[in-house]
């Protein structure tokens, strides 16, 4: 299959071109670089060191025979995304490349703005580029299970039955996104639904967890290979930072009651599920939704687990002030199921994984920077502006 | 009260500034003009003729001694929102500063890229102002009860209580909309419903049904305080349209089945909801929605009235050809009870409203041009690039 992988320069996304790639998939890999970009602005960097993208597309070549070619620019230019789109002629776009980091849209007004032009824009671009030039393309864009925010209800993939005052009809879940990051990714998925509608497009909307690991089959093949590993606040995750936290002899931090639950997957699993996706796609004018995660955790479970699996001792200190305004302890159980019915074997979250986890941060440990780790992006408003939004009246709105 | 009516210059942040000044509020017009061009671009204009913005504001004075301020400029342009948040110092903010033609928005890709550009970035920049500058202002945003779409349940107001596998919540109520404008909406919706749980700022969504009518108590005193009349097919809506038609002998054109079923109420209503909401301030922390319409129709219905009105002969076109993609009947069932019990007393449409409109449509006949009402945008790919979704593939998105 003929495919384009936007925002290949990625964690998630040069992972699952070289997979692509090693599965004799034609890739085109498309990236403005403004991931490493983001880095630069925060004065942090990725635990693993990355190649720059040529090379590691060069040594791709020469470790496995394969080709992956390259566009270099940005998805809001709408000249530049349609002739990716007419140059390539693809069967099928995976579309990863979008701000994807929560802190980063909550730092200011700048970007939040930044976050849902960037993201909204790029995606309409590539929307009309498949409905003008090719509407049979196969559309996978990525997005997050933080779309569907923690209801007291179980979470649905996409759609839900609802029935009310005597009448039954289906409907696109309803979405409560957490930061304007996790809303752009909402805005997506409602104009991707649309698009479907009106135009006959096919996509795939997949709802992905949190994903940790940074070994897969083809970036073992060679260090220049490798994906990205981030810990610092504004791109790291929660079980990167235990991980490091762990190795580095620092408290592991728990912010908030730690009862925050989460869908997780192997990035091994990323790369399968995408690859499910495109290799059983949409039909014309369908729009679905896969959740892709395997398990669910609790903060204060990853770093239990984190704990046990670290040969050194490890302290947990809990109750820390939380930087997001979230819901601490809830309910949480959502469907997972239609990416298994198509597959997928999950790798789970083992101790024998975290080892390994903790063993890679182990050899980088000289790259770990710690003062990368403390929250330095807040949700709310700082004291002196706040004059009446204080925990009460947040706490009234999320019981309504 | 200290207002900012934002797109104080177009059809009905017009009337509202106009309304809201009588009732002895202070009110600053911020609008950029960009209504006008968009007749200019489009080579239509309002049946009525309007008066530049100065002038108008001038004619008030004259009228009725009260001084409305005006700030130009952008509300894209961050800093010239921040400042007439600043100087103004409102207590409350009326949000009608947006592109609101779904036609306009489905034109192409440029057309459907600024109209969310425009609109969700403006709406953060006020909302951010907001939030750094005084949490407790008061937002009352127009939206569209086009932002649900037509659903097969009663359609509530902005939240409903779903009962699903033995567990319940209250969650926002899932959203259908039907073209970029009204996706754009949605988004400016979740975005305020975030920033009212994360900041504690205080906000109304006045989901508004389409508004008819040309006179109130304010715009009546003088012509040069008229509003707009549009009939065109991209800012007009269908009953305008059908007075014109009636009133120039030509056929009523119903598209497609012609029982699609809208919320509509009167311009006098607009008014009175928008004063009743902002004199019934929505709490600190609170994202509250209110439905405004008053009645509802089917634009079979609407065809049926204009021609009872009429006293000329009416022919009424059904059938032809739609050019947007909708359903053309659908269950339609939608709450309006909030803004009832504040005290809202409906001016409904009596065939007597009818005949002041044709009434109306007479008086300026002269500048009718009839060439400005046939459809031009199509919702549809063009046969030529749509390969593969066809109308069966549509119907079968719509029934999933």
């Amino acid at each position: 299959m003929n495919i384009l992988v936007l925002g290949g320069d990625g964690y998630l996304g040069w992972p699952t071109a070289l997979h692509l790639s090693a599965r004799g998939h034609r890739v085109t890999i498309v990236d403005n670089l403004v991931r490493r970009e983001y880095d630069r602005e925060m004065g942090v960097d990725s635990l693993v060191p990355i190649a720059p993208l040529d090379e590691r597309v060069k040594k791709w070549k020469e470790v496995s025979g394969r080709q992956i070619d390259l566009r270099i620019g940005n998805l809001t230019d709408a000249a530049f995304t349609y002739a990716a789109v007419a140059d390539s002629k693809p069967e099928a776009i995976v579309h990863f490349g979008e701000q994807r980091s929560a802190p980063y849209s909550m730092i200011d007004r700048e970007h939040a703005v930044y976050t849902q032009v960037n993201n909204v824009v790029g995606t309409l671009n590539v929307m009309y580029a498949i409905a003008e030039l090719d509407p049979t393309i196969h559309l996978v864009k990525l997005g997050t299970m933080g779309e569907y925010g923690y209801p007291n209800i179980d979470i649905e993939e996409g759609f839900i039955e609802i029935t009310h005052k005597g009448r039954t009809d289906v409907l696109p879940y309803p979405k409560q996104p957490g930061s304007f990051y996790h809303l752009s990714k909402v805005h997506d998925s409602a104009n991707i639904m649309f698009a479907c509608r009106v135009w006959g497009l096919r996509s795939t909307d997949l709802n992905q967890g949190i994903v940790y690991g940074q070994s897969t089959d083809e970036t073992d093949l060679d260090p220049a290979l490798g994906t990205r590993f981030d810990y610092d606040a504004v791109f790291g995750t929660v079980l990167n930072r235990f991980c490091v936290q762990a190795v580095m002899g620092h408290p592991l931090t728990v912010y908030g009651a730690g009862g925050q639950t989460r869908g997780m997957l192997n990035v091994r699993d990323t790369l399968a599920c995408v690859t499910l996706a495109l290799e059983n796609p949409a039909e014309a004018g369908e729009f679905r939704v896969f959740n892709q995660f395997t398990e669910s955790f609790s903060v204060r479970d990853m770093a239990d687990m984190v704990k046990q699996a670290s040969s050194r001792p490890v302290e947990i200190a809990s109750g820390l002030a939380n930087p997001r305004v979230e819901r601490e302890e809830h309910y949480f159980n959502a469907a997972n199921t239609k990416l298994l019915d198509l597959g997928l074997e999950p790798h789970l979250l083992t101790q024998a994984v975290i080892k390994d986890m903790l063993e890679l941060v182990e050899r980088h440990r000289a790259r770990v920077d710690t003062d990368a780790i403390a929250p330095t992006v807040q949700w709310r408003l700082s004291a002196s502006t706040l004059k009446t939004g204080d925990a009460s009246t947040e706490a009234s709105f999320l019981e309504v």
